[in-house]
C-alpha cells in the first residue's frame, strides 16, 4: 500500500514551525481599532465613498462577475472606459485590464518576450516582484538576472548578448520600497535596441505629476519601446491590473497572452471602484504628495529611534528586524497596541533579513503617524542593537 | 541605430490577419437584446438580485479592495465565511480563496507537485486549460502529457515513473465539454500513491448533487489525496476561484503558493457576491439539473439540424465550424440575429478545428432554446457538408 502522496507536506510544515515561519491567515473584522500601517490601500480610496459606491453601482447594473473571458462576454463599455482612462491618465497610448496585477505581470513578459524563434533575451532585476520573476519563467525565452538596480550591469548583459532583449523591473521594489534607476535604465535599453517593461505597482497613485506613477515621472510615459503594468488594488483600492503600452502592445496581449485569454474578465465592482478612484486622485492630486510625505515622516521618525529602515523611494519603509521569530513577535505586539505592520520573512524576502513593513497612507494624520511609530518604537525587540548587527542586517539608505 | 523592439509585433499581427485569427474586444452594454449563449454564468446568478445586492453590500461593508495580500490586511470575515462554505457545500475539509481560478490553478499545481528534490511527476490531460498547463511549466516538477481522457496511458506513465506523482485534469474540459472519467483517474492514482488534483471549474454548480461538482459526484470529495479547483466566476457569478483540499493541503498553499502569496486577495464586493450564489443553489438545487437538461436540448436540436457537436458531459456545447473565418462570420450572424456565441479558434482550440461554443443557463425557457437554435442553425454557413469533412472535423459523441 503507498504511502498517502501529501505527506512530504508535514515535514515541510515540521521544518517551517522549527524556523519560525509558519504563516496563518487572521480574518479581520469590517471594523478594526487600529491604525493600519500594512495594506497598500496607498491613497486611502479602498473605503472612499464614491469608491465603494461606484463598486456597488457596477455589481448592480453590470452584474456581479463579467461572466466570461474578455474576448467573449466579459468585456463591458466599463472595462473600455477604465482602459481608456488609465491610458490618458498615466500617458500611455492604449491599456488592458486583467483581473489582477499577477495576471498583468505574467501576460505582459510571456506576450512580450518575442517571437519564440527569435532567441530574444529578458533581463530581470534581481529584486523584482514574484510575478515577474513567474513570467520569465514561464516565457519561450532565456532569461538573465541582473544584480538589484544596476543599469551598468544591464548594459554589459545586452552587449553580451547582442539580440532582441526586454528588460524588466520593479519601479519601486516591493520589500524595501525603494526606486529603480528608470532613466538609465531606459538609456541603456535605447542603446541596444531593447524594450523596457516596468510594473509600476508601487508608483501609480504615489509618485509623479498627480500621482500619474514612476514611469510618467521619468519621461517614459507612451513612448514606442516602453510598457507598464499597474495594479488597481493598491493606490486605487480595488482589483485587477492593467498592461499600458502602444496600440499595437495591447493588441498582441489581446491576441496572445495567455492569462488575458484564458482568465474572466475583471468584475465590473472592481473596475467601476477603480474608475471612480482614478476621477477622486485627477480632483485631488495632492493626495500623492501626501503619501510621500507620510513615508518620509515615518522613515525619519523610525530611524531617529535608532532602528534600522532603508530610505523610502515612495510609500512603503521596511523597518528590519533580527531574525524571523523576532519579526512575528514584533508585529504581534504592534498589533496588540492598536498598530497593523506588515511582517515580511523568508522567503519572502530576497536577502533572508526579516523586516517589519510599514506603509504610508495619504489619509494618515500626523498624529497618526506620531503615535504609531511611537507603538513601533516601544515595542521593538529587546537590545536589538547587537542582536541586527550579528543577523547581518543592511543600513538603511 | 536600432530598430525599433516592437516592430515584429507587426509581422505576427499580419500572419494572424491572413489566418483570420485576430481577435478584438467588443465591449458590451449594460442591458443588450440577445440571447446569451456565449458566456459561462451558467445557473444565471451573475445578475440574480441577491448577488448582485450581496456585492454592493459586501462594497460598502469590507471596501472596494482586499487592501493587500491575504497574509498581510487582505483577509477578512468574509473570505473566511466563504471558504468554510465553498469547504461544506463541495465536501471538502478546507478551502482557499484567490482572485481568480487561473491563480488558483497556479497555486494548487507548483504549490503540490512535492518538494524539489523529491523528483516528483506531474501528469497532465493534453486537453487541459491553460491554466493548468501554466502550473505545470512553472512548478519545480518534470511534467508528462498524456493523451486527453485516458487513465490506462495515465497508469502506464506512472507505472514507468515509479515515484511521486501529482495527476492534474479538467473534470469537463472547456472546448468540447466532455467530463474526465475521474473514477478510473483516481483508482488509477491510488495505485500508484500518486496524487489528483481536479479543476472542476465547468463542473461546480452544473455536475453532482445540488450542483456540488463532477468531484463529489464521484464521490472523491474529502478524500486526502484529492485536491478540487473551482472558479467563482461561472456557476458562482462572481469572480475568483479556490482551492479544495485537506486542511494540510490548504496550509501548505498558505505557506508556498506564490500566486496566493504575492497577490492581493480577491475583492469583498466578489467574495459577497460568490457566498450568495452559493446560498441561492443550496435553496434551488434544481438550477443544476436544469442547466444540464437545457444543455442536453441545445444538443439535440443542433445535431438534429445536421451540425456537428459533441455530446456535452455538463453546460457547454462545442459546434465545429469549417474554418476559422467562417466561425468568425457564423458567430457574427449569430449576433447580428440576436443570439451570443462563443467563438473559439487556434490557438485556444488544441486540435486547430474552429467552433462555435453555445453554454447553457438554467434560466433559459425552452422557448428561448429552440429560437436560439434556430437562429445558430438558420446562419451555419452554406454547403458545410463538405466543407466540414475537408477541414477534418471530427464527428461529436
Amino acid at each position: 500500500m503507498p504511502q498517502d502522496p501529501f505527506d512530504w507536506i508535514d515535514e515541510q510544515h515540521e521544518r517551517r514551525r522549527a524556523a519560525g515561519l509558519v504563516r496563518t491567515l487572521r480574518p479581520r473584522p469590517a471594523q478594526e481599532r487600529v491604525t493600519d500601517l500594512a495594506g497598500n490601500d496607498y491613497l486611502g480610496l479602498a473605503r472612499h465613498p464614491e469608491v465603494t459606491e461606484a463598486a456597488a453601482a457596477a455589481a448592480r447594473r453590470w452584474g456581479a462577475g463579467a461572466t466570461g473571458s474578455r474576448l467573449v462576454t466579459g468585456s463591458t463599455e466599463l472595462h473600455a472606459e477604465l482602459e481608456a482612462e488609465l491610458a490618458a491618465f498615466c500617458g500611455f497610448e492604449a491599456a488592458l485590464v486583467l483581473s489582477s496585477g499577477y495576471a498583468a505581470n505574467l501576460a505582459a513578459v510571456t506576450a512580450l518576450s518575442g517571437p519564440a524563434h527569435a532567441g530574444a533575451l529578458l533581463v530581470s532585476d534581481a529584486g523584482n516582484h514574484a510575478s515577474l520573476i513567474d513570467g520569465c519563467r514561464l516565457a519561450r525565452a532565456r532569461t538573465a538576472v541582473v544584480p538589484h538596480r544596476a543599469p551598468d550591469l544591464v548594459r554589459k548583459t545586452l552587449a553580451e548578448h547582442g539580440g532582441p532583449a526586454l528588460a524588466v523591473t520593479d519601479s519601486v521594489f516591493s520589500v524595501d520600497g525603494d526606486a529603480a534607476p528608470l532613466p538609465g535604465l531606459a538609456a541603456v535599453c535605447r542603446e541596444y535596441g531593447a524594450a523596457l517593461l516596468v510594473d509600476d505597482a508601487h508608483g501609480l497613485g504615489v509618485l509623479g505629476e498627480g500621482g500619474r506613477g514612476a514611469v510618467h515621472a521619468a519621461g517614459l510615459a507612451g513612448a514606442p519601446d516602453v510598457v507598464a503594468t499597474v495594479t488597481l488594488s493598491k493606490s486605487l483600492g480595488a482589483q485587477g491590473g492593467a498592461v499600458l503600452g502602444p496600440a499595437r502592445v495591447i493588441a498582441q496581449l489581446v491576441n496572445s497572452a495567455r492569462t488575458f485569454v484564458f482568465d474572466t474578465g475583471l468584475a465590473p465592482a472592481a473596475a467601476g471602484a477603480a474608475l471612480a478612484a482614478l476621477g477622486v486622485l485627477r480632483r485631488e492630486p495632492e493626495r500623492a504628495a501626501r503619501v510621500r510625505s507620510v513615508a518620509a515622516g515615518l522613515h525619519r521618525r523610525v530611524t531617529d529611534a535608532g532602528l534600522t529602515a532603508a530610505r523610502p523611494d515612495a510609500a512603503v519603509v521596511a523597518v528590519h528586524a533580527p531574525s524571523p521569530p523576532a519579526a512575528v513577535r514584533w508585529a504581534a505586539d504592534c498589533r496588540a497596541a492598536g498598530v497593523a505592520v506588515g511582517c515580511f520573512r523568508p522567503p519572502s524576502v530576497p536577502d533572508g533579513i526579516s523586516r517589519l513593513r510599514l506603509t504610508a497612507r495619504a489619509d494618515l494624520t500626523d498624529d497618526q503617524v506620531r503615535a504609531a511609530v511611537g507603538t513601533v518604537v516601544r515595542t521593538a525587540p529587546g537590545a536589538r542593537g547587537e542582536e541586527r548587527d550579528a543577523s547581518g542586517c543592511r543600513t538603511g539608505g
